[in-house]
């Protein structure tokens, strides 16, 4: 028996490579580090103090329900929550967003979540190779959605109290020229800090004279426990910032529902850019949302009061805690609002990285100090980042057991 | 008294001009004809035959709200769905998506809607100035995503079968090298065509053999109302395919709530892209739909169908209308499925443009062909896009008297 040789078909005989990515695709930065969940191990049992989320309990599970009964049951809604809707947003949550901030509802852009609204003020502004001026520490996704338009980031300094704007100005007058200015304004994401109302007035009026726009990042701003509001009006009033605000930290990440104040070019220009984009955030979702905000008008303000009240303890009980346990080992300052703590290490002696390891051997995690530096260099490293908000006082007792646990060891094996 | 001259102050000296957009920004299209509904001028009573929106009564309101209780009372969910999940969707809808199209659930990545998922693909394959092989006549929204990339529009013929697959070997042949095709496979989008399961696997060697990517836009797919089904097999499981679905047609369009198939390069390079846009679908409405697609196994089908009956029957109601007001005038071909009828005008003593303006102020109007050519001619005058899913017969048949009378009209101002 002979065998038969065939010709192959002409449209297998030269397979090509499989697809070929973009330059856009293939300059996205593979996840490393900090918000990369995969890179963990998981144990039953860790208690990992890592991310900017809500706890369970202040979220307004039964509260929703109602509103979907009343959304879908509704004579003015029903079956218009599955149609499409204005890529601007629902006019009633444009207009209760608007009568909050004390603005134009044409100011308000409805987002799939404070994320969003970056990634969108990111493409509408910044193009291959521009500078952009960053926090540093900085919230560092902010620098993966950079990647979107290829900017370059310039590292300013926060202090204390947020964003060093006399660093920013001394960069400026030395010729830095940042198409944009980045910083989260209100308990910074991770250093903790607040930028006071005259440093918001003079960084608008530094964007107007060297003509850069300001990236307010603001999720954790309805989060103050303690102490008094600064002032934000100039950041959703000036046409030089686009005030990038969430329902988060509040209502739940989950939703993805969040909002930016910007000039009604840039609302435009957002909107333009939205239409290529997913073309509105769900419909469905923001009827329901919208109608818990508003059929009870006191309904957010009072479950913010018990979220505050929440966070506070939280804050607080780990703030004692690492003061008992760690005396003179970690530096810290009590939170005024927002999830995270953002201590420092005073004893040299004691390696961050190993302290991480043995401190997640313990089943105690936390984000590294290093992760948050937008300068490329290690700094931060003696820094750890804290978020308690998602962790009773209990587990948050028993967080800083391990991690005192684990400072025993490091230092047991490297005597003074 | 003498007035104080003070200098003012530095800031305000001298204002730049507003927020400069970026390149990008400035090259997205004004809005013009197709998809701008803000440039019509609504009546009470106007009959809209404009857009791929299924009827609300085809909605499932009440069936939405029990999954919303099951959901938010249950054990395994109440407040995980305010929480985070993962860039690439739940695993649950990812699963039953996967089952449903046969392939692994790796190569499936929720969205927020088709148009989301055609968006990813355009900003993962495509290089500015890359040429792109799109239908002719076109989803004209195409277009504007491919601007994200600034992608160059390749037209190929559309047939009475779909995507003409000898234009497109012509051209290849010529020369022409795409980094992608474009097309509707099912119950083309304005056409009405479907592409026969030989076409798609030729499609998909021409893919292979030519090194481009096949983005198949199929949001009319599950709703066939007469005929049998083609085979879609080859565009969920060959890497050349991204296959870009969405729950818009069938559920809402409001929600959402699509999905790709892609290989797992594809996928994770979407994922890697969501990532820097607004991380994740709401994880509350995945949730919600999953319930609701899998409380029931036979639910999705039984109400699906209901939905093609409903529009089976608007269907033939239009055509035999339009076939008995207006014989001789214009030529019908009686749908299969989907949501739109494409009739030629035969008699070419009839303006188009006119047509449509005599027939707007009748209170009845239809997209006009012109707005679906890719090639930048003014092609396809001689056709009328009527989108009948969303309007009960009775509506259909007053839509068809004005259209008539709209008809009579021009005759009448251009005897023959």
């Amino acid at each position: 028996m002979t065998t038969t040789v065939t010709t192959a078909p002409a449209a297998t005989e030269a397979p090509t490579a499989p697809a070929s990515l973009s330059a856009l695709a293939r300059a996205l930065s593979a996840p490393k580090g900090f918000g990369d969940a995969s890179l963990r191990r998981r144990r039953p049992g860790d208690i990992e103090l890592l991310g900017g989320i809500p706890d369970d309990t202040a979220l307004p599970v039964e509260a929703l329900l109602a509103s979907a009964e009343r959304v879908l049951r509704g004579a003015r809604s029903g079956p218009a929550a599955f149609q499409y809707s204005q890529s601007a947003g629902l006019d009633d949550l444009r207009g209760w967003i608007a009568a909050r901030e004390g603005v134009d509802p044409a100011r308000v852009i409805v987002t799939n979540g404070g994320f969003h609204g970056l990634s969108l003020a990111v493409l509408t502004l910044v193009e291959r190779g521009d500078a952009v001026a960053v926090d540093n520490p900085i919230f560092p996704l902010f620098l993966r959605a950079l990647e979107l338009s290829d900017g370059r980031p310039v590292p300013v300094r926060v202090g204390p109290d947020g964003l060093d704007v006399d660093d920013l100005e001394r960069q400026l007058r030395a010729g830095a020229r940042p198409v944009a200015v980045y910083t989260v304004p209100d308990f910074h994401n991770p250093s903790q800090g607040t930028l006071p109302t005259d440093q918001r007035v003079r960084l608008v009026d530094l964007a107007e004279r060297y003509g850069f726009v300001v990236l307010a990042d603001n999720p954790y701003r309805e989060l103050r426990f303690r102490g008094a509001d600064e002032d934000s009006t100039i950041l959703s009033t000036s046409d030089r910032v686009v005030h990038v605000n969430t329902f988060s930290k509040t209502l739940g990440p989950g939703l993805r529902l969040g909002w930016v104040v910007a000039s009604e070019e840039l609302a435009s220009a957002f909107v333009t850019l939205r239409n290529r984009q997913d073309s509105h955030t769900s419909t469905l979702e923001q009827q329901i949302v919208v109608d818990l905000l508003t059929h009870d008008p006191a309904w957010f303000d009072t479950t913010l009061a018990r979220a505050r009240d929440l966070y506070r303890e939280r804050a607080d009980v780990l703030v004692d805690a690492l003061h008992e346990r760690l005396p003179g080992i970690v530096e810290t300052r009590r939170p005024d609002g927002g999830f995270f703590l953002w201590p420092r290490l005073t004893d040299a002696s004691i390696d961050p990285v190993r302290l991480h390891a043995e401190s997640a051997e313990r089943g105690a995690t936390y984000q590294q100090g290093e992760f948050f530096a937008s300068g490329g260099r290690r700094e931060f490293a003696d820094h750890l980042r804290l978020a308690y908000g998602n962790h009773t006082t209990d587990t948050l007792l028993a967080f800083v057991d391990r991690l005192g646990a684990a400072v025993d060891a490091v230092r047991a094996s490297h005597p003074a």
